[in-house]
């Protein structure tokens, strides 16, 4: 009910035992004597929480001003602004990340708890993946700077480079300490952390509003060749000439890399919000046992469709592109084809989550309550990053009514949008379940269910924190598969051993159907949240083009939601490609 | 670790058993009648939280873009699509309501449990307060709706009679039934109390664009008469003639009583949304004793400085109002004048903030943590609604730095806004370490120690779940003192079984010094936060006159920013109040 570390019972007794035996003015002396001891000792874990989450979000929230007297246009608030503010936040990272290691290194020989919920191996590969794409776009970005040297703010030179140190530092970070438990130094580390969390919201929130800008302003550019308005697009190019001949290929690749960039940074952040939750948690080991399979028999019908859904998506995306800078007509017909290509995808979508969410009521199997912050984050990001998408969906359907105009796609909007909000619905509701829920035991005469316990306290306690850039889950595949990586996959071995199940062969059979099933289902929707994601990080937003919810709701106030909505709506897929890709391995 | 509910293994084995025993083709067939089994019966609580939080936040998103579409004047959505909508919705909780009571006063004879925590008889008081102001606001709509009853839609009367009814409805539910802890009909009632706190978060998102319109177009007024700028000022007056005399008179007193029934909506749906978390928990009985003292004993300098500063704050708000609407000059002097004065109240309550905290650092003391979700989303909230605050601040930082005029409030400007800051950084950080701090115990031989949990179980098994609108609190004041309403006071003792405390006299000497000193701090925080809350509700709102921020964001955005900002600003600065009083009590 109420918990005490041992530490504090001990403060306590002390200090009331000392402010007993001294009268009331002696009293305000120690007060502050003692003060130093305790700010620098024992702070209360929650006011360290408090103190360092107001800390981050002001961070953010600062960065957030300066992004929003960048976008207007007239004030004296520049990109070098904001810019100079990032690579200040990001040499600060470096140096807490530096600390850090070397702290840990000199610490080698004591042990350092784990929390293997915390990351996959696959999802750190894949931020490792987006991290190269993002170091791509760093050298693009000097390569512009070296074109305009004479001309623009030196800001913009420094930026790219300390961006790629930091980028490389942190993947560093992510391999080999981003499961640690930190349980020393705690109020500082709580803030290091804490900082690293939002200098990279507040590089995804930078990376954002480039991309948003740039979208616009082609989005702009291309209603003023259709004749529609006359809006004013605001550039920002340099003055000067580029003294090599590569400046304009730099700045036009570099929006191919944006989405990637985006996504990295917010994940970062995501993963790291989690090392910021575990700080001064005591690991609980029985629940640490577990290992997950990438088994693929059975799997037909998923991958089919899905890879059927991710060609015609690229299909659609290379039609609507072309076809929506070009005539009324064809404008028209492009964006009736996406609604119904969408209304076609959310149908399969949908479906296939209410199989998933019927199997489970069919197996009824309680819930797995035990802590899990990791766990927990995903489901209250995947909640949060649809609320996006719904307002947007919602103001489809508001305009659908409210509108006057009578376009072809009129319809087959307002079932599009009722449909992302249903299949938002039902997706959210089968992930979460699918990662709340025990698993099965199947082969629990495992003789590694017994030794498992052991050899994870033995070799964890041996795991070196550092040895230099080696991917150490697979150095030693035998003992790092079991410990380190112990989510990683050798096998398919799978226990719980908590409730106790009727156990046999019988079980196997039917309980291999609706696994086969729901692995289907879980790529199925894989393919399909990717297939959702190109669209619009590639540019096909219809919303922009329709024109329905612009009269409704007038240009600026439209482009306002898009502006929030959009991103978020680009998270929650990759999000929940990662989630489905857990949930793949669970089932 | 893992927790399981009895109902949940049993279940767990009944399936396992089932569908070891059959087929793989008769599973599929069982599948779907046991289907309708479970859907009715043990849908998992995770599963039954999400389906519901979805439902309101979609609930929400709906109303958000009927707003968006009435803040874009040329649209064809009207106020009365809103009203509708929010009609709609109060008659369903109305509904619910109805039913939640009658279910209630069937189950007389069985025990409910409640959650202590979930509010305090100040709080539910407070509250019908506001909804009697909330009253009085209905009233003067259903006047006006009378003189224009002719060429107004028919839903502008309706809706204030169907919103004094739910006013009624609802304080009489808060009264009785908040804190009760359903545990039947468990899917269902979630989404019943779901529905009534978006409802009410709906109701508040209405009367803050109500209000925030109503000041944009005085202030636009207000530009216009200085003639600054050609704005065009949207009216929303009917087209006929009012057939009473008194039209002008409701609509003008109207927006003197929206921040009241502004306030009334947020709190109610944040008191709800501790009732939905507390659905099927289990409450810890052990918990549960605890008795705060209002005792009034040595408080001196934090009321004398508090009423000072209330009396100044109404000094200067009438000062303000009256000045700002003048020539430049004196518009101008109006603007310094708040900035001087919030600069003193800011230094007064950053320093009785520093003080607390050095008071509690030097009195170390363990944070109690066991669990209480009313305690955990009043931290949430103030932490949440704080960010409003500081995002203002940080954009007139910003707007002082990069602007080229200068006006003479320009550096008081940029003072106020850190210490704004700063404040809540402290503020927040005092409010959340009182609440957590564990209560220190005295007068530890008191004998109600050991009878209090027996007199609790006995008393709360005959507690009637519903009598008709007495205040039960204070019929039977000897019982309930200690059972339903036992936060309430008749007494001083304090106990806390928990930690073994060094007793005896010689401890409460220096104790009561410290607790005086506190007592006092919270009080003074108490009226400071009031009056921050009096200025801008009434109209003090520099922000909106001083041109800086507009200068460097330009108006649409700033304008945007303060919409969102300030409505944070005032909930933050009630929610405080509220807060500090519970602080006040404890310590």
């Amino acid at each position: 009910m109420v918990e005490h570390s041992g530490l504090d019972i001990m403060c306590l007794n002390k200090y009331c035992h000392s402010s007993s035996s001294s009268s009331s003015s002696e009293q305000d002396k120690k007060i502050f004597t003692k003060l130093k001891f305790n700010m620098s000792g024992d702070y209360p874990k929650k006011n360290a929480e408090i103190l360092s989450g107001q800390y981050g979000t002001n961070l953010l929230l600062i960065g957030g001003a300066l992004i929003m007297g960048i976008a207007h246009h007239d004030s004296s608030v520049k990109e070098k602004h904001l810019l100079s503010f990032a690579t200040c936040l990001m040499i600060l990272q470096l140096i807490w990340m530096m600390w850090y290691i070397m702290v840990r290194d000199r610490q080698k020989n004591t042990r350092t708890e784990k929390d293997v919920h915390a990351t996959t191996c696959w999802i750190r590969g894949g931020l490792t993946l987006l991290a190269l794409l993002s170091l791509i776009m760093d050298a693009f970005r000097i390569g512009y700077y070296v074109g305009y040297q004479s001309c623009v703010s030196a800001v913009l030179g420094v930026y790219p480079v300390i961006h790629a140190i930091h980028t490389i530092a942190q993947v560093h970070f992510l391999w080999f300490h981003i499961k640690d438990v930190i349980k020393s130094f705690e109020t500082f580390e709580r803030f290091g952390v804490m900082h690293a969390v939002f200098t990279n919201l507040l590089l995804w929130c930078s990376g954002v509003m480039s991309e948003a800008e740039h979208f616009l302003n082609n989005h702009k550019r291309r209603l003023s060749a259709l004749g529609y308005e006359n809006l004013t697009i605001e550039h920002s190019e340099p003055d000067c000439n580029c003294t090599t001949s590569t400046c304009s290929m730099f700045s036009s690749s570099l929006y191919y890399l944006y989405p990637f960039n985006i996504e990295y940074h917010i994940f970062v952040s995501a993963l790291l919000f989690v090392m910021w939750k575990n700080i001064g948690r005591t690991i609980d080991h029985l629940s640490n046992q577990k290992k997950l399979a990438t088994k693929t028999k059975g799997l037909t019908v998923g991958p089919i469709l899905g890879l059927l859904a991710l060609a015609s998506t690229i299909g659609i995306l290379v039609v609507y592109i072309t076809h929506v800078e070009q005539s009324f007509q064809m404008r028209q017909s492009a964006i009736s084809m996406f609604y119904i290509y969408g209304i076609v995808m959310l149908v399969v979508m949908c479906s296939a989550g209410a199989v998933g969410l019927l199997i489970y009521r069919a197996n009824h199997m309680p819930l797995d309550t035990s802590k899990n912050p990791s766990r927990q984050l995903d489901t209250e990001l995947l909640f949060g990053s649809s609320i996006g998408s719904w307002f947007m969906s919602w103001c489809s359907i508001v305009a659908v009514f409210s509108t006057t105009s009578n376009p072809p796609y009129h319809w087959t909007n307002l079932i599009y949008s009722l449909l992302i909000v249903l299949e938002k619905y039902i997706q959210n509701l089968f992930i979460i379940e699918s990662l709340y829920r025990q698993q099965e035991n199947r082969e629990r005469e495992d003789p590694e269910l017994l030794a498992a316990p052991e050899i994870f306290s033995v070799t964890s306690s041996l795991a070196p924190p550092y040895n230099g850039i080696i991917n150490q889950a697979y150095d030693t595949p035998d003992r790092t598969c079991v410990t380190m990586e112990n989510e990683q996959v050798y096998g398919c071995t799978r226990k719980h051993s908590e409730v106790p199940l009727p156990v046999g062969n019988k079980i196997k059979e039917p309980s291999n159907i609706k696994r086969q099933v729901l692995k289907n289902i879980a790529f199925l929707l894989i393919m399909c949240n990717i297939s959702l994601w190109i669209l619009p990080a590639f540019g096909c937003r219809p919303q922009y083009d329709n024109g329905l919810e612009q009269e409704t709701f007038g240009f600026g106030i439209w482009t306002a939601v898009l502006n929030f909505a959009i991103p978020l709506n680009l998270f929650y897929r990759m999000h929940s490609v990662a989630s489905l890709f857990e949930v793949f391995r669970r089932v």
